[in-house]
């Protein structure tokens, strides 16, 4: 049996629960023609009976993390000192940024770069966006967004919007799905300054057609910021060639980077120079060490940045765009559509009965790496799965969100997983 | 001898230059007198030959953080995954905050996190207090800075006043010295929303009259924000007491976290609910997994947050802050005014004859835990010795910068590269 085969089974129509000894023996089916299944043991904790289903919000670390951070602190930091700004790490966030690029993003290099956090560098990207379209037609004031994307992107719109004197187009969507081509259309016009979406939806899952999006809001005259934190790493992106403006996405959940470390930001080379971003510190000037009368932004990604990189937080994420560059991300979305195509699978089988519906994407083509599943119960449901070593995530209203890094999950550990869900659920 | 003796020593206008052996009896007497002494062991590095002349600029690593980092992957970011949030993740900032409060800042409890970068936190405290007072008063328009400032912090002002439509006020400084009582008295009115001061001028060393300037602002009506990254855990700070209004500081420099770990903010309780920072987040919301419609600032310190916090950069300051906890501020301080008064004792002794100047204060009270030293070919003096493991730093025009941590800096190790100073420059 080979992944795709499993976009035709369908057991809810066939109404009838496949045996234990059934289920255990497709998973490891899958298992045994999964060419990445030798990767999951690149990660801590592969080698317990833990069921880790939150890769999607915080991915577990790669084992060579470990020796890497403790190698820097006594060789870079203790040995190299402040020298170490001059010899590399002052190139690192734009290093790390290509090869994000180059990696997740399908970005040529010098358009990608690390530093604050999403929410910062959201901030930094929409109002140096907004107050560019702004100040080049006095008519676009508006952010469009849609009503369920995740609460930063909303508020940092509404913030932006109050400050700036511009104001928010609501783009109203249904909470199992996202923005689609015909209501995108509808929202944006010659009122519109920015489009802020994101790639794959944090509670659904639902993956946008990000080319099409982006079309549409050039044809309006308009500028994209994509929130690209769902999708980076699990999702394939083609920034340069879906003529992305601008983009900004997490580190730490299918980039494995660590709690809380450093967003990307990436800037189409197009748009570079003509753009300025408020948070005018001496990281993003012209030329750092002159310490002039005067801010002058730097070129390129450089005036992008603000304040001293954050060095120990960027470490560990090399580990796995290295792995991401050796396996390509059409491998990594391959397996992440067969684990969601079989978790979805098990949701009907062993779920479905118990009142569980799909809150995400049925088709494959229009979901990310997570799904999510309603049933009014599944706040305590996740409470007791935590304790028992199984890990999905939890988001109102009722969902539980089952997140399949295709780098570290296998199909035995969904398995177990969902049968364990079953059994809090009973 | 005692370190108190030091002061009344003055070799320059005896005119003589000690003997090589005279100094380093010196230097092993001081040493041997120091009662910090075997706090430098706790670093890493402190067994080489190594001259560190940087711990202003870039901390040395507590021995523990190497361990601390490589345990925390496998054991918390690899064992506890997603549930180290929930566990212990979430009130770092508060918890890490509240300590350098405690042993740093002189602050209460609740009234310190750490976030964003320095010029992140910069920017949201001055935007905060900025609006506010514009909003309260219309007059006060003013934001006022000395020219010597921090390129950050000048930046930042510029940037700020040309976007809320206020204005800079500039306080002219002599660059060996800082700003003074009258000068700000000068500068203060009805006009002036903030004020920005660094504590220690990054250059001079120039340790300002923090209380008595604070008041001075006060009087005038206007807000302070403090920018503490040359004097947080070199030189006691009462922010409750100097009825400091906002502060923000690096954890980097004398808190030895590491390359880019993240700043500490500062607010006073009595304005924390009258602020509004504006760059709107998740995890600056009330109620944080609510994931409302719309944005409500958090209760305290929360509202100052934004993005996720960065955990993995935040580890490694812990083990200072628990040794300065351990001997606490003022002994610090103590340690830090001999070591700055014996490299001062030895510049005017060794280097003056060479047409080196001192470009900092020569009273101790009015000093901070680093002095410059200017002479027009420092900017090669400082590439020769930092190919001899001899490391300090070089801020133009033409000052040799000297970072005397005193965690972490013994008084043979000041003679060994005060001398190579005199050798590079031979």
């Amino acid at each position: 049996m080979t992944t795709d085969d499993l976009t035709t089974g369908d057991l809810t129509t066939a109404g009838q629960i496949p045996s234990a000894s059934e289920l255990a023996a497709e998973a490891s089916a899958l298992d045994a023609a999964d060419p990445l299944r030798s990767l999951r043991d690149e990660f801590v904790g592969s080698e317990t009976s833990l069921v880790y289903f939150d890769g999607n919000s915080l991915g577990r670390p790669p084992r060579s993390a470990a020796a890497r951070l403790e190698t820097f602190v006594r060789e870079e930091w203790g040995g190299r000192l402040i020298r170490g700004w001059d010899e590399s790490w002052m190139q690192l966030p734009f290093l790390i940024g290509d090869t994000i690029g180059r990696t997740a993003l399908g970005a040529a290099p010098g358009q990608t770069v690390i530093g604050d956090s999403t929410t910062v560098l959201l901030y930094k990207l929409l109002r140096a966006a907004f107050d560019s379209c702004a100040a080049e037609d006095p008519r676009r004031v508006e952010i469009v967004i849609d009503r369920d994307n995740f609460p930063t992107d909303r508020f940092l719109a509404e913030g932006i919007a109050a400050e700036r004197g511009g104001r928010v187009r609501w783009v109203e969507v249904d909470r199992a799905a996202g923005v689609s081509p015909e209501l995108l259309r509808e929202a944006v016009g010659p009122q519109t300054a920015v489009v802020l979406l994101s790639h794959v939806a944090y509670r659904s899952g639902f993956l946008a057609d990000a080319a099409e999006l982006t079309r549409i809001a050039h044809d309006a005259g308009a500028l994209v910021l994509w929130d690209l934190c769902h999708s980076a790493g699990s999702v394939p992106i083609e920034a340069d060639a879906w003529r992305f403006d601008l983009a900004v996405g997490c580190t730490y959940k299918y980039l494995n980077g660590g709690p809380g470390s450093p967003a990307f930001a990436y800037v189409a080379e197009r748009h570079q120079s003509a753009l300025a971003q408020p948070i005018q510190g001496w990281m993003g000037a012209a030329d750092v060490f002159a310490m002039g009368p005067s801010y002058a932004p730097g070129e390129g990604m450089r005036r992008f940045l603000s304040g001293t990189p954050p060095i120990v937080g960027m470490l560990a994420l090399q580990d796995t765009l290295r792995l991401i560059e050796t396996v390509g991300i059409e491998a990594l979305r391959k397996k992440s559509v067969a684990l969601t195509e079989f978790a979805v699978r098990l949701a009907d089988a062993l779920l479905a009965p118990l009142g569980v519906t799909l809150a995400s994407p049925r088709g494959a083509g229009e979901r990310g790496g997570h799904i999510t599943l309603s049933h009014p119960r599944m706040r305590e449901v996740t409470a007791r799965l935590w304790e028992q070593d199984v890990i999905p995530d939890y988001r109102d209203p009722g969902g539980l969100r089952i997140g399949l890094s295709p780098l570290s999950t296998s199909f035995t550990e969904t398995l177990e997983g969902m049968r364990a869900v079953r059994g809090a659920l009973e």
